[in-house]
């Protein structure tokens, strides 16, 4: 009886962590496009930034990106502290960006 | 008169910098809310592991996500590198989250 049950408590467990993956997949098809998105309006920046000798990075503008977005962080019940960790790993990859393209302006 | 065209290119460029923030900062809040609402699932998942004695990470699983945001990632012209990169720090979070909830059920 109680192997049944572990039975039962297992295919309910499977059934219920396949349900929260197609969840977990559908956000992340989400996540993707909107990263995609994001890089397509900071790869503009980059070009604007590029062709008007503007710095590639921007310190005052991120300090008030990481504010904004821990408040909203928050507010979903996100850690804050990922969201920043988070935030500065995408920002990171942008500044690349940003540099390679203003050396290739350079070159 | 070199100075006048110097002084509408910037303007110019400023304001298109501004409006180029304003989609970065839109596309942020909304990004922020799809990864609280991707913990909210891999919270649950974290759950159901450590009750059903299941390993907090999945290689498999990872594996075949991989493969699919890569090809998601080119499909919407976004780096496939970089998508991978960052599903890897985000799933990197998850498992430190599982880890903590499978050694509080330990303890």
């Amino acid at each position: 009886m109680a192997s049944e049950a572990d039975d039962d408590l297992s295919v309910e467990a499977l059934a219920r962590l396949a349900s929260l993956r197609q969840s977990i997949d559908n956000i992340d098809a989400a996540l993707i496009h909107l990263l995609a998105e994001r890089f397509k309006c900071t790869q503009q920046v980059g070009v604007l930034k590029a062709q008007n000798d503007m710095p590639a990075s921007d310190p005052d503008r991120e300090k008030r990106q990481v504010t904004r977005l821990r408040g909203l962080a928050e507010q979903a019940d996100l850690d804050p502290a990922f969201a920043e960790k988070w935030f500065n790993f995408v920002v990171d990859e942008v500044i690349h960006h940003h540099e390679r393209l203003a050396s290739q302006r350079d070159e």
